[in-house]
């Protein structure tokens, strides 16, 4: 793994979504529910998340299931739900490429392709991924090192593609108190690395909703440039992950806090 | 994940290789280099294997590589060579297959379809493993529970094919004095919960071939069904992973040890 | 381990510092030195943090160190360097009890005991604190539970004292880009379980002072009560840690960061 | 941490036990109960396992627990007891000197002085044993790299105490189907780096008692020099890890497996 890498390289051009550079105007706010249950879930989640500052959409059509006799996601009709949300709110779209299966479905859909913990090491997707135009929101393997994870993002941008957002979710550990251990250090560590974009998914490492405000107040701390969480307005119901879905009006206090704690510069940039 | 899993019933069917049953006679011996370089390298190795008592040759002809720029495998070349082996040696043919695309190509060629330990949780190659019609030999993710383990065996077994071979091969703990940690209770705790063979893979855990005989006698002490080696005839040429590839001499060696330990039946079997 | 524990008690008395509630006031300081080198060093150090707002002066006289070579800390003359310490500057003195034997020494001198990471086990180190009439900072250890830490901090308790500070302070996981993981979702994971405060120190879990200011404002971000850092005037001096002691002039910048933070309330409380 | 330690010098001169050098005639044993519960247990169980083959009794007076409401042990009685065990038996002693105070007490009783997993980094304690005249077991701390367990040996041989067995007894990872993951590596990379012997306590690890079998085996291919393990005749009336205790006739069975385990030298010894 000698020489610099190209994710290595100083002053990559920042990733415009929606034509803004991200990072320039503060953090960015990606939100939705964990899978997409039906178009009224959809956009009324999301006509929620927009109006309190998200820039784009969350929402699994095809989900990654420990066990194949999980909810696997609505798949295509989850895409052409996914079109109405935008068409409805002018939210972008963020949702998950989970194979080279339907990667080209996803990508015409996606205005930020998703590849998923579990897929971080997954070449022949991530070479896709590097053809494919669209950003890509790369999320760190809950068990992979650094160095892994910027040679997963290697594979992107060898490529050809330069915009990939990296994802920090939480790694495995031996604790049990929560799902995952959110390593805040990362951030920091991939900042003295890398110019790519560092965003923080407290979601999964929570694992209960009441952790989330203060996990991505945590993110903007150490410099995030911005949190993927997980919303629902009816958590009870929802199809998947709903122990850690927060309510809209928790985001909407969510963006307001994230927004100060990043104002204070904390991590000195 | 309520439920008995059909990877949890007693009793299912033996998985046949080669005309026997895996584990009717003492442990199975899969071995060869890391990855396919050459048709040369690899018939000089399959021989020695072979004369050692191997039932099956391993050699990667697409390999899962942590960076882009390194070597990535023969591709269908290695898959040729392969067939080769095959046919000069009567050995049965062990290979991963990476990804969908590569899938079919492999299938056509392998005996036994290896899944990686990077791919464990990736569904649609599970699915595609399930109607492969072939035996499975299905390495745990570095990190991954028994149950996330089970339940991706679950993922072959509920899509038809129930011969799926699991493969212990160490997992990411904080020792740095060894590439992976060799979770031999993982073999004990499988045992308990499936009667799915369970096959040890100690080279990757070791990372240097010395620890390679030891763990392997480690492995058929906690009861594995078989041992899946790296060997090479001349590590230091190898274009991956030389430093954990046994000699074919030590491999001879380690057939006669493990099987000596095996029929002490330390695990009560 | 069933029944509710005493630590678990809801509104255990708030513990008073310098005649003021832990928390009542927002969040406190901790700081100082890793180890006293010398009465100069102690005092030119202390009159640093107490401008900047520190409530006490954190500075190891017995050091718990891994090689036997190593620097073991001044002992009892760093006592008396603690004493002169507090009575220059009025700061409060908190300081390491290695073990029984050094324990009454400590307690004479210490406003606040600290209890080592590798003691938190230590149960006849735990008893003695539970009868010292002294206020403890109880800190995690690397590799332990919640359940094993709240145990630890009932020893004390159980003892008779109830005035127990529970201290973050990374713990042992595979990554390899930090010295440890500060766990940030501890912090919150325990306010659910007990009143105790808890204090977080991210020097050593970061082992780089660049990463110090970030991750106490982190630490603000989840509710901790106080942050405890190490500082040094002259880092590449110092006989111990000194790549993660932040100059005195980072210090001033860190609490009034993470006093902004704090008011923010982003842990909701 | 530069420069060699004199742990890692070769050739130390072999321990004795009982006027045998360790190593020198096949493995040794060491069993017993988790802790001393009465006279009349422990000679009854001391008689089984001398009978099978064991050198040393094991068998706690002091027991570090997690709850300070859990049993902590018979103390000065189960010393006493200890003693009586040794007369009537012949066995030698192996005892845990939980901390300083019971220090002299268990090092008058003990022929082996034990130093527990959650006290490897306890230096005052390390520093007593190296004067103590005794040989003493150092159990590895369950989160502990190789380097901080030698350094934790090299202080008790710093201090003049060249009679250091170390005991690898499993490591705290992710896993959750096991109480601690028994690392079979450490024991392959601490013989490459020292000539002091290497003992393999596989009851702690299993969590339950079908696995100490044929792990204690593993250890023996792996090339432990001996094993400790529990033994209790009543597993289901012990005050303390009941689970984790075999019987007196499985003892009997596991000595033998790992005598003949042993004798293949699969670890090249």
């Amino acid at each position: 793994m000698a020489g610099r890498l190209l994710v290595e390289e100083p002053g990559l051009a920042p990733i415009l979504l929606g034509g803004r550079a991200i990072g320039s105007e503060g953090p960015i706010f990606i939100a939705g529910p964990c899978a997409i249950e039906s178009e009224e879930q959809a956009i009324r989640i999301a006509r929620r998340v927009k109006a309190a500052g998200a820039i784009a959409f969350r929402g699994g059509a095809f989900k990654p299931r420990t066990s194949p006799y999980s909810f696997q996601g609505l798949g295509e009709r989850g895409l052409a739900i996914l079109e109405v949300v935008r068409r409805e709110t002018g939210l972008l779209i963020c949702t998950e490429a989970l194979d080279v299966d339907c990667f080209d479905a996803v990508r015409r859909v996606a205005d930020i392709v998703q590849i998923g913990s579990r897929n971080m090491s997954h070449s022949s997707l991530l070479k896709r991924a590097g053809r494919c135009g669209k950003p890509v929101l790369l999320k760190r393997g809950f068990a992979a090192t650094l160095d892994e994870f910027l040679h997963a993002a290697e594979y992107v941008v060898a490529g050809g593609n330069r915009d990939v957002m990296l994802c920090e979710r939480g790694i495995r550990t031996f604790c049990s108190h929560s799902r995952n251990t959110l390593d805040l250090q990362a951030v920091l560590a991939l900042r003295a690395r890398t110019s790519l974009p560092v965003i923080v998914d407290p979601s999964h490492a929570a694992g209960r909703r009441s952790d989330v405000l203060p996990l991505s107040c945590a993110a903007a701390a150490v410099g995030a440039e911005g949190v993927l969480v997980e919303v629902h307005d009816r958590p009870d119901e929802a199809l998947c992950d709903g122990d850690q879905a927060i309510l809209p009006e928790t985001f909407v206090e969510l963006v307001d806090r994230v927004r100060l704690v990043s104002k204070l510069r904390c991590a000195g940039r």
